[in-house]
């Protein structure tokens, strides 16, 4: 099997937030689409339904990398881990690979980040990363080089954002700053929502 | 007019030493592609002559930006030089901008680079840098992004740059190194030859 | 005479972009603060009156440091304009001074960055850059380490960008993406709109 | 309870290295502070008995956060690290937290730092890092922002690092580069000696 | 004992890969050569033997850092590692040592890079890194400062890479990209083939 | 002619603050060394004493390369400074050349740095920047990474520094920050003073 777009999120809620709209999008224009969500921590019954949720309404093929129950990424060797996302890679043989970028400051996010870098040596797929993620806003150096317009399924997004009602309307987080955020990248390539990504490689003709 | 592609180069052989293939490229496969050399510092007639040819040979169109005789970038006003992009990119309304890098160190490759910045205001075209381009080999800090294969081309492109005999041939410079360096690009996506490109802003989907 | 703070703006509309909230606010706090504009490249008239207009708005002292008439900063010597400068700190004595920064891209506003720098010999004043101002939005690699709530001077601000009709109305340009900025911006201090300056140097307690 | 400052440091001495200057003087001026030493690795009892006579000499009141005997850091997990900072920071309020930099390069000193970041979206307390902290020294890349006179607490921050007997009189180790630091440091706000600070978020008026 | 070089490599091949026609090239000249290998994760007995092999084709002391079987780096804790390295430095009083760098994202590479930084500490040693090494091609931002001339050793180098038959020949991996790359390197200096380190610190004079 | 050492600085007494120690000890070491003082902007004959009697002190050969009277750096076309750089070094076939870093921040330096910088492109000379040059301090972000011991040198330096008596005396200013400085550079590798360098290409071995 070759998929369009593998994705990797470290946990539920990343890649909604992260990228959405992008997703759907793609999605929508007929890319087969792969979001493998790395482990879910706790709550494993509830944030696993949440996580099939959002992949539902983006459309895409949801994949939970350490399943079975809750796992933390941290007890797993970096060398297992870059191992089972070598064997995903090899799996889905994707055209572009999306992940986390280092400019997070999560340490779940890096070990993911960190364990998709060795994955560039098995295929000369592109490779991008998406903006951090968090619940609460906190000031972030990360410069997307590359932006989709995402006006079309920007409300997908938010749907698929608040899908995750144990990490938002469950604690009383506003979602409302990633449509904020979103529109303001709009405005970078002038329409009215956009989602902003890092390249790390990309093949161009 | 809308173009797909608009090049700037500082001087007559810059863009075919830094994507001469990605030109030579895009072109056979039907782009529209306009090469705008900056400016001819001395030598007129000799350097007019080579560009000439070297655009002939990659197949593109070629425009003088100071044209008329000897001229030298550093005689023009910043906000002069910004003006006259402004009115190229206001002309051929194109689809992608390149333009050299800020980790080049000739100071007529810096002015065009710092010039060709502000235009990004005026449309969210594509924009690209291309590698710093030297005569003679040093170390050069820049991290292309974003990969062309230009195996079918890198003869083309080769044939271009020593249509500048003048700088080369005529001062006994080698231009082997190009073929070396675009050999060792292209391993990076799994191809015989690729150029590398920087990537400021693009838009994707 | 030692006033509270002094503010370098390239040309008239930039510090009312860049920090308008700021200056408005302090001044309503009792702070003795400076706007000077460096020059007015043409319409020096009505540009001119905006900057009259746009420092009463923010209830701030102006002061056209190349004045006289219309003037291009990239006209003056460099070792001329730090002198220039030099000479204004001398005058004032500020406290802190505040400049653009140089993540921005336009020539004249990274000549007044530079210009600034070698003052900070002067005296230990405080030393800060405001976020790049552009009259459309584009892409800026800025990281504000510093931010000021200006929740109760943003609609100072927006009138005193407003002020300078010739750039804005005039041209048919959108100002509504300044506000938008200061909401985000504010997010990050868990206020309603705030902006945002890098340090350069401070002193503490 | 609400702290004006809240200090974390990896082992015992880093504090008073760091920024015993700083501490000592806030406390004089009033303000309350709290030294939070993460872990204490081996001789627990001499170490301890230290790290009290160190926070004695600045003024300010100790909590080991790791109490209990001997512990090392890198034998919790991130998460339950970042967990209980987390705890330390809702338990005090602070108006200003500050914790190692990125620029050390002890294991121990940048796991501090990793866990701290999260803390951020917990409030928007100002942030600072304090310089990197070494017994013997080494090259170190980094750049203060924000400098405090500490003229008036250098023999107290002296005094204070020398109470770490076990780490310097008892292998033979010489203090005194740390006043020279300070003094050199001084000399870029004009006084006698001063402790330079990162800043990562402030806010101002 | 005093040694003139002390190089320390993850695992068997990285030395011969990274640095090997320096090592060979300062044998020659008599310099005093210790290649130390962190650990053998699996296939103990293949790869030692290699090791064994490539080291004595460079002509250079071999030594295991966790000798006795297979060993996994991040099965050690990082202070652990760190006293490893201790020990090693302080039985050979290397003149220069020779690490990993930061530009790699092998984690094993970066573990060894980083339990060396504190190594610094223990006497002014020259201190090197060199270029990441890789067994097949990615995009890696490394910049050599230190080129050394391995025109005559360039030979011993491929030999040496290729007696880790497990690691290339084994798995129809080429090696042709080293040759290749070094002799791209050499031109920066002018010479045939060259090797690129950067200098972390050094004594000069 | 092939001279060892040629240092470029743009005005009298650059030289002798940023490696005066380094000239004078190198000289002692029996190495041919030649000062290029780029410029004297104004008190010509006076600052010619000056600089003479700099070089004499410190035992190096002197050159003013805009000589004849006082002149400006920024009155000469960046592509005649670099002629004019091109031409020295053609013509004194330096093993290593040493200029000014892209640290500091005063636009004279910093158009040496920059048209130093295409000279390496002649020849393969190593090739090495000194620290900012200021009267007053002000921070600076300068890493040094090679160390010269100016221990037996240090007090020709201070005394080269304060043969600048239009600079420092006759402007009442301190130059006992210089041999601060130099103490604490020298803690880097034990010893009592050294001055650093960053190493921008250099052929070792």
């Amino acid at each position: 099997m070759a998929v369009d777009l593998l994705v990797f999120g470290p946990h539920p809620d990343d890649l909604e937030i992260g990228l959405g709209g992008t997703l759907a999008k793609l999605k929508r224009n007929g890319a087969h689409v792969v979001m493998v969500v790395a482990s879910i921590p706790k709550d494993f019954e509830v944030r696993m339904e949440e996580a099939k949720r959002g992949a539902e309404i983006l459309g895409c093929e949801l994949r939970l990398l350490l399943d079975g129950g809750p796992r933390r990424l941290e007890d797993v060797k970096t060398c297992d881990l870059v191992g089972l996302l070598d064997g995903v890679v090899k799996e889905y043989k994707p055209a572009a690979v999306l992940t986390h970028s280092n400019a997070d400051f999560h340490n779940d996010h890096l070990l993911i980040y960190n364990a998709c870098l060795p994955t560039q040596r098995l295929a000369p797929f592109d490779f991008f990363s998406y903006h951090p993620t968090n619940c609460r806003p906190v000031p972030i150096a990360f410069h997307p080089k590359a932006y989709v317009d995402v006006t079309d399924t920007i409300d997908a997004k938010m749907h698929a954002i608040t899908a995750h009602k144990s990490q938002f309307g469950g604690r009383g987080l506003d979602t409302e700053m990633y449509r904020e955020f979103a529109h303001l990248q709009g405005r970078m390539i002038g329409v009215p929502y956009a989602e902003g990504l890092d390249v790390m490689r990309l093949t161009l003709a």
